[in-house]
Formats: structure tokens, C-alpha cells, sequence
């Protein structure tokens, strides 16, 4: 059976799901052994382990440099290394293998990453534990940001672009009447697919398969060709996601060189790539700086871009603080705030908010936050597998000083991990400022540091919030506010500096979660991302169409 | 009844025809009374006399400065001046007309854009005028290309953004299953259209609305208003243009200067307007030079550019001479060749070509073309209807320098137009150029300049042609062959140029021709334009989404 038959079912849902933007999932999010084999768990992490101090070997490669020294934010070296091949040679082969894949037919391109994505579902396990050892998410995270949510990610983006492709006929007959006494003139039209070429992907160092499968797959599918470029400290979660896709692509007759990474410790080398005039498209997740570097610097190609923002939530008159103190507790604690979507301003008035009638003081309001942040964390074996581990050095500094940043509220604690004893585990630090001091909360402090900032009243805060947003850009922005009209206020500015916006979360969702098919991920329009995943745009611009035209 | 439901069937025909890509046009081609009105013609021709030497007033703008000093090409000057409001004004108006637009409906929007392409055809005839006498184009093709046509391209793109917004829901319910003996989580969700802002197009001075109304009619749908910035001699078709849409906005209680243009002898004024942190998209064709301008000085902005090309031809082995020679002698010969789209390298090998078994030397070919296009022409009266005039002196210029790229092999004549005595209307120069000379070629000569270029032999037409692509762009390219092995490696190669092929036409149609609903105009990626028009990617990045999630 053909692969896109065999697929059929999950594509021709996926469509439905991307116009309905609800609930949906066909990969399974719990780390179930009843899904995903009994056993499997276990043979995972023994896999995991003969990793360790290896090399990766990726078939196909004959290549005698190895490269990689990832370290595990649970505190050891991973000591994996991997092919590293000289940029040129996977350039060249890259288009190679790209002029074979431009002229399978679209169904039998889409069939083929299907398949890609439900392997990569399969080792789900696997990918786990390759994603909490290079990003420090705490295990069920890893399982599902890294797995099933991340092929989430992916299986929309493919049917945005099945969508797109599949509404232009191969074929066309041009065939204009000329009156009633003469022939029509027809013209016969072959519409033929132009892939935009080479497909750079840089990843981060926090979640490099959630925040990439969509460009993956949106550039597969639309004909290109792929070039990974993992972060120093997240390649094991790319190696294997480019071990998956090239075992499918070989086993199909198609050239593996279609999906490809770069592992270099030459610094000119990445640069002399992002500028190479086979590369047209870049996507690219991680710092403001690089971001903004590739966007001047890469003419030839488009270039898809998340950067940092600063995420701002708002304190109103609201009547269940209980449940608000809850749900931002997890909201700030979760993966210790190293997320692109986590809170980071909590805008308060100093005078206050009213609840249920009464006066509640900006330091009340600030301690129940800091009180359910205690509590949430006060078990250390619950915390771990709440914070996860601190990705890098420089966010432990940051933390360390953030009593730079103004009066600290509640203080950081470092935990020790009952698995990992050299684990770098801190719990958020909670910092008071006042609003007056933009230059303590304009710019992200990527970590577990929460600022709760001062404002002078209730309309202060939507001018600080928009200014914020309007100036760095931000992927989220919550409220709370038992007020209709004062929520329409922050609706109309939600939508005028096109943020995504939670309201009155104190359940399970937070304004932290971005879930493929429902929420598209940041809007594409303001300085924290030029794209969402995905959406049309995020698809369109990978390819074009060349017609061809001859009298019938 | 409401606009969308009167103008349904069109749009339901419109979403089909954008994927049949056939034949189809909902405006009447023909000039004719039975279908635009019996006298409309002569009134249409009467109401241009009248705004010769007169003001162009628009309905609500108080405003009393006034500027212009179009020239026909036909010999005269239109002597009428329009409405010039300061530039901080338009934009602070634009943006207060934006936020009561992109607060309708998407019918509701659908439906008034709907009216106003229908209310612009029923003015074809008025817009006929307005066209020839500023573009010089002649009177046939200023009422089809001007008119109906244009319409066309507005109503493609037009679909294509009602394609994108009709499939993204405005509200949904997220609803997520955790277990059989608990309830779902539940989130309600609002999708909010977010345009991205004032849309300002930058029209050129031969085709003014063919050129700009995809970028009108895919703005506006998508929520954003609309600034046009006319070229100086093409603000009559321009005028009407805005005049007809702001009629009908107030007729529908939307404020007007939700489509406005700007009118200003003040340079700096353009280029502040450019980098206005508010004006978020820029559609422009024109000039290689300011579109390049354009794309690095407006980083705030989605700038959709169509800049010059260099459009070549390929003569290979070939039976049918003479079909060829017609066909090229009127793709060259129509509008004076002052369309992005018509040919002007064309590669012949220097030892001739093989045509029905026997060898056709070069320069046999040549005057197989350059007699066809004497003929053609032969009759003024015919010959001006073809021709049209030149529509600008830069252009008479460059004819008449012609003699310096290479060796006349036909000359420019000066025609008599019956009707305009001081009409500027020149035949096609056709000049010999070897293919060595790159220098020659390998730039756009706008205009009736007509290059015959000796290649060394048909492989080597492939590599010049494919050279002169790849460094310039071309918007079309046009091969004539016998031979379907060498027609493959044309179409190859026309693939991975990204420009859009004609071949072996001898009919009616031409390598000019571009039909809305048919041939994607350009392919968007190459040196000559980075959008096509129209398709997903013309539309998808004019508006995003912000979503306002709530628990339920």
C-alpha cells in the first residue's frame, strides 16, 4: 500500500481539524506503554545510555569527523558526537537530492512525511530522553513537548501546505470562447511545483523539535530540501529526527541527503551557509540578536523568525484571586519559566484591586502569587518534575542578581534533584518593581525571574502593557479582570499589537500552553516573531508555481 | 438585500475558477453597448473632455491645494490637478477609517469590495479613457487591460483572501477529553482578524490598474485601508479609482478615507510615507531601482514588489516559421513592447536552426521575424491601433540610440496618428547582438527594443538564456522547438529559474498574455518580482490572528 494511502485517514482529519481549530491530537501525549509498546520506556533509556560517550552514527554518512559536547542541565556530559560534514558538500548534496524529490507528485511527497511523522511518533521514548538531557524539561514535558506535541506541530504544518498545494491543478485547459461562428483558442497549461530551494533550520536550546517540526514538514511537503543547524547543546534531539526522516526517505527509493544537519565548530561556516544562494529559506528560533542578525543578513531567502518578548499579564479587579494565584504559580513555575510563552510582567495598581467588593492591596495580591508558588514547589520530587532542570549558566546568574532588579518578593531556592544529584534546579524568584522603570522590565529576563510591576492604576497598566508590547513584542499576554468593559480595552489592544491573549485562566490551561491545531503560535506580526505556526503564511512562501503554456 | 448576497454568485465562482485555473472572466472584454450601455461610449469620452483643464474633485475632502500635470502620450497635456492632503493626515485619517473596516464582518467587507469592482466596471468605458491618455496605450487595450482585466486581477485576489479568512473560524471550542471519569477541559476561543495595517500602493505609468488591484481588492478584504501613492503621469485611472470606492464606502456608512491617495510635489513626503511605522505593506511596480529601495528602507513593512525583467525568447529547431514569425512579430509590436511581460532577448543560434529537415541561417530567421513585424504594421491606422504611443520621452531616447547595442536589422519609423496629430508612436527597432556581449543584453531596454542575440549553438542558448535569468529575472520566456528532448531541458530549466514559459505559440496568444484566474502573474521568485499575483502567498501575509482564549 502507498504511504499516503496508508496515511489517508490522519491527513484527511488534519485538514478538517486546521479549519476547526478545537481539540485535536492523533498523537498520543501520555508516555503510555499501552500506546506505545510495552517495554519501550525502558528500552529507551538503556538506548539513552549506550548513547553516552558514542558516536552517532547517521547511515549513508562516510565521514571521519565527529563533533558534540552536549551537557545534560541534570548534570553530566553527554559526551555524544556526530558526523560533522563541510557545508558545501551538504550543500551540493542537498540540491541533489532535492531535484529527485521536486518531481515526485504531492501525494507522494505528503505519503512520505506521513510516514516520517508516525516513526517519529513511534520513538517517542526515545526522543524523551534525548530532549530532557540537552533542554533540562522535566520528563513528561520532554515526553510530550518533544514527541507527541511537537509531531502535532508538524502533521498541521504539513496540512497547511497539502491544503495550499493540493488547490492548484498540475494540469489546466485555457479555453476562451471567440463568438459563435469561430473556433475557441485553447491553450494547454502544465503547472509545475518550484520548490524556493535549501531549507535552513536553526533550533534552540529549549524545545528543538516542537519549534521546528512545523518548518520541516511545511518545507518538505512544499518541495525543499533540509539542512538542520542544532543548537551547540541540543543536537541528540535533531540527530534523531534526521536519523528517522532519512531511514523513511531510503527505504523509498528517495535520497537521504534530502534531510540533512550541520555540526561544525566553525563559527564562519554557519554564517558563510545563511548567506549561501542555495539556501531561500531560513527559520529560526532563539535570541533577538541572531534573529535579527539573519533577517539583515540573509537577502536571498526568506527568513521565519521567533525571537524573545515580553510576555505581560495584568492583574484587574477580579473576584477569584485564589484561583488566579494558582494557575499563574504554575504558569511561572513550569519548566522554571524557560518557555517563549511564560509570564513575565505581572502588571498590579500600587493602590490595588478590588475583590468581590473589597480592597485588596498590591502587596496582598503579591503574596498569595508568591504563597502558591511556595506551595506549588514545597515537595522537592514534585517540584523536579515541575522545574525541570536550569538550562544554561547564564539564567542561574541572572537569577542570582536579580535583586538588582528591584525588591525581591520571593527568594530562589535550589533543589536538589532525588535522581540527579549534580541537577541544576532552582525554583522562580519574584522581584517588586515599579512601572516607572522601564528599563528594569523592557527586555526579557529569559528564566525563572517574575517582576511584579507597580503601575499607577488600573489604565496605567494597559499603557505600560501596550507600550511593552508595542516596543520588544511578546508571543503571549493574559488579564485578569472581572470588569466586561475594562476586558474589551484589553481585547481592542490585544488585537491592535496582534499578542495572543488569555483571559481569567484558573484551571488547567495556562497562558503559557500553545497546542497545534487551536492556537496558533505567536501571531507573525509583532517584534517577537515575524511568523505563527502555522498558518498560510507561514506555508506560502516556501514555494512557487511555474506554468508552462503551449497551443492546444 | 446586503452586498455579499448580491454579489454571491460571482464569489462562489470566483473560489472555483482560482483552482480550475481555465478560462474564465466575469467583466465583459468588448467594448460594447449592449452590455456597458447604449451611449456610454461618447459620454464616457465627453466626461474626459470636461475634466481636462479642471479639477478632479473628491467627495469630502476639504481641501484646497491641488496639483498635477499629466501629458497624454497621445500630445497633450490633461491640465487637471486632484486633491493633495498632507501625508500626516492621510495616514492619521487611514487609520481611523482601518478600525471601524476591520471590524466588520468578512462578508460584510466581502460584499462592499464586491460592489465596488462592479461599480468600477460599470465606469469601463470612462476608465478606458483615463487609461490611453496617460499610459499611451491604444484605445482597445486601455479598455480591455484598464478595465475589464484589471477588474479580473481584482476580483482573483479578492477570492484568494476570502478563501484564507472564510476558512479560519471566529470562535471555537477547545475541549479536551482527561479521562473517562472527569470532565473535559474547556476553553472558549475568539479569532479576531488583525490587519496588519495601511496598505500603501505605489502604482506605475503603463499599467495603473491592471498592476495594482490585486493589492486593492487583497488589502482591503484583509481588513487593512488603503493609501494610493499614483505615478505622476498615471493618477487620472487612479483617481477614479479612489473616487469609486470612497462612493461606495459612504453609501454604505464606512468612512471614506478608508481609500485615499497622495497627491505631492514634495519627494520627502513619499519617503516619509514609505517609513511610516503605521504603513505595514507597500505593493509597487516599477523601476528595478526604487523597488530595491523599497525593500531595504522599510523594514516595518511587507513590501510586495514587480521590478524590471529581462524577458528572453529561445528560437531552436522549429518547423513552423511563419506561425512563429506572426506570433512574435505581435508580441513584440503590442503596446510598443512598454509591457513587463513582452519578449525582448531572443536567442538564435549563429549557425541557424533546422526547420522541416533544412537549415535556416540566422539571419534568415531575422528577417523572417523583422519582415512579419513590417507587415503587421504596414497600415498606420492599423499599425497605431497596435502600437498605441510612447509613454515617455526616456523611451524615444533609447530607440533612437539603438544603433549603439549592435547592428540594425530593422528600423524604428515614426507613424501619423489619424486622430492625435502629436502623438509620439514609433515601430519596434530590432538590433543583432552576440551572445558574448553580456553587457548588451543582460539588462532591461524598456521599451520597442528588440535584441536577435547569436548564440554558438543551441546548448549554448540554453546557458545564456538560463545566465540572464538567474542574475536578472524575467516576468516570461518563451521557447520555439520541435525537438521535446531539448523542450525538457527548457522546461527544466525554466523550473529552476522560477519563470513562468510559452511555448511554440502561434496563435492568437501570446508570451504577453497574463489572465487573471489562469497564469500566475510572475512567479514571485525571482530577481524580477518577489510576489506573484495572485496567489496564497499575495495574500497570507496582509492580516494576522489574535486569539482570546477563556475558560469555559
Amino acid at each position: 500500500m502507498c504511504l499516503f494511502t496508508k496515511h489517508n485517514e490522519i491527513l484527511t482529519r488534519a485538514l478538517e481539524e486546521i479549519k476547526n481549530r478545537g481539540f485535536w491530537t492523533p498523537y498520543f501525549e501520555i508516555p503510555s506503554s499501552k500506546v506505545y509498546g510495552e517495554g519501550k520506556k525502558e528500552e529507551a533509556i538503556n538506548s539513552f545510555k549506550s548513547q553516552l560517550n558514542n558516536r552517532y552514527e547517521i547511515k549513508g554518512l562516510d565521514i571521519d569527523k565527529y563533533l558534540g559536547a552536549e551537557k545534560s542541565p541534570y548534570g553530566f556530559d553527554l559526551g555524544i558526537t556526530y558526523p560533522s560534514i563541510d557545508a558545501d558538500i551538504l550543500v551540493e548534496n542537498s540540491k541533489e537530492a532535492m531535484n529527485q524529490w521536486k518531481k515526485l507528485s504531492l501525494d507522494e511527497r505528503t505519503g512520505i512525511c506521513l510516514e516520517i511523522l508516525d516513526r517519529i511518533n513511534k520513538r517517542s521514548f526515545e526522543m524523551a530522553n534525548a530532549v530532557m538531557h540537552t533542554t533540562g524539561q522535566p520528563y513528561m514535558m520532554a515526553f510530550q513537548a518533544g514527541g507527541p506535541h511537537a509531531q502535532d506541530r508538524g502533521l498541521e504544518a504539513l496540512a497547511y501546505a497539502y491544503k495550499q498545494l493540493s488547490a492548484i491543478p498540475s494540469e489546466s485547459i485555457f479555453e476562451k470562447p471567440t463568438g459563435k461562428d469561430n473556433p475557441p483558442i485553447v491553450v494547454n497549461k502544465k503547472l509545475k511545483l518550484a520548490p524556493r530551494g535549501i531549507s535552513l533550520i536553526i533550533t534552540c536550546s529549549t524545545f528543538p523539535t516542537w519549534n521546528s517540526y512545523s518548518a520541516l514538514f511545511a518545507s518538505l511537503v512544499t518541495g525543499n530540501s533540509i539542512i538542520y543547524k542544532p543548537h551547540r547543546n541540543g543536537i541528540l534531539p535533531i540527530a534523531l529526527t534526521v536519523d528517522i526522516a532519512r531511514e523513511v526517505l531510503e527505504e523509498n527509493g528517495i535520497n537521504p541527503n534530502l534531510v540533512s544537519m550541520i555540526i561544525s565548530d566553525d563559527r564562519t561556516q554557519t554564517q558563510n551557509l545563511v548567506k549561501n544562494k542555495n539556501v531561500k529559506i531560513i527559520d529560526f528560533t532563539g535570541s533577538t540578536s541572531f534573529g535579527d542578525w539573519l533577517e539583515d543578513n540573509a537577502p536571498q531567502a526568506n527568513v521565519y523568525t521567533e525571537k524573545a518578548g515580553v510576555n505581560c499579564l495584568i492583574v484587574d479587579n477580579y473576584d477569584n484571586l485564589k484561583g488566579m494565584s494558582r494557575n499563574i504559580s504554575m504558569a511561572l513555575s513550569l519548566y522554571s519559566s524557560q518557555m517563549c510563552t511564560a509570564p513575565q510582567n505581572i502588571f498590579i495598581p500600587k493602590d490595588g484591586i478590588i475583590s468581590n467588593g473589597e480592597r485588596v492591596s498590591f502587596d496582598e495580591v503579591a503574596s498569595m502569587i508568591a504563597n502558591s508558588v511556595e506551595k506549588l514547589l514545597s515537595v522537592d520530587e514534585r517540584a523536579v518534575e515541575i522545574l525541570g532542570a536550569i538550562q544554561n549558566s547564564d539564567i542561574c546568574k541572572r537569577v542570582e542578581k536579580a535583586a538588582d532588579i528591584g525588591e525581591i518578593i520571593l527568594k530562589s531556592k535550589n533543589i536538589k534533584h532525588p535522581m540527579f544529584e549534580n541537577a541544576t534546579i532552582k525554583t522562580p524568584v519574584i522581584v517588586k518593581v515599579s512601572a516607572k522603570d522601564k528599563e528594569k522590565y523592557h527586555n526579557e529576563h529569559f528564566g525563572p525571574i517574575i517582576l511584579l510591576i507597580e503601575t499607577e492604576s488600573r489604565e496605567d497598566s494597559l499603557k505600560v502593557w501596550q507600550e511593552t508590547v508595542e516596543l520588544h513584542g511578546a508571543i503571549t499576554a493574559g488579564v485578569y479582570t472581572s470588569d466586561e468593559e475594562y476586558l474589551e480595552k484589553v481585547e481592542d489592544i490585544a488585537i491592535e499589537e496582534k499578542v495572543n491573549l488569555s483571559v481569567n485562566l484558573t484551571g488547567h490551561v495556562l497562558m503559557n500552553h500553545s497546542a497545534a491545531f487551536t492556537d496558533f503560535h505567536a501571531t507573525g506580526d509583532n517584534k517577537a516573531a515575524n511568523c505563527a505556526l502555522s498558518n498560510d503564511n507561514f506555508v506560502s512562501g516556501r514555494y512557487s508555481v511555474v506554468t508552462i503554456k503551449r497551443d492546444a
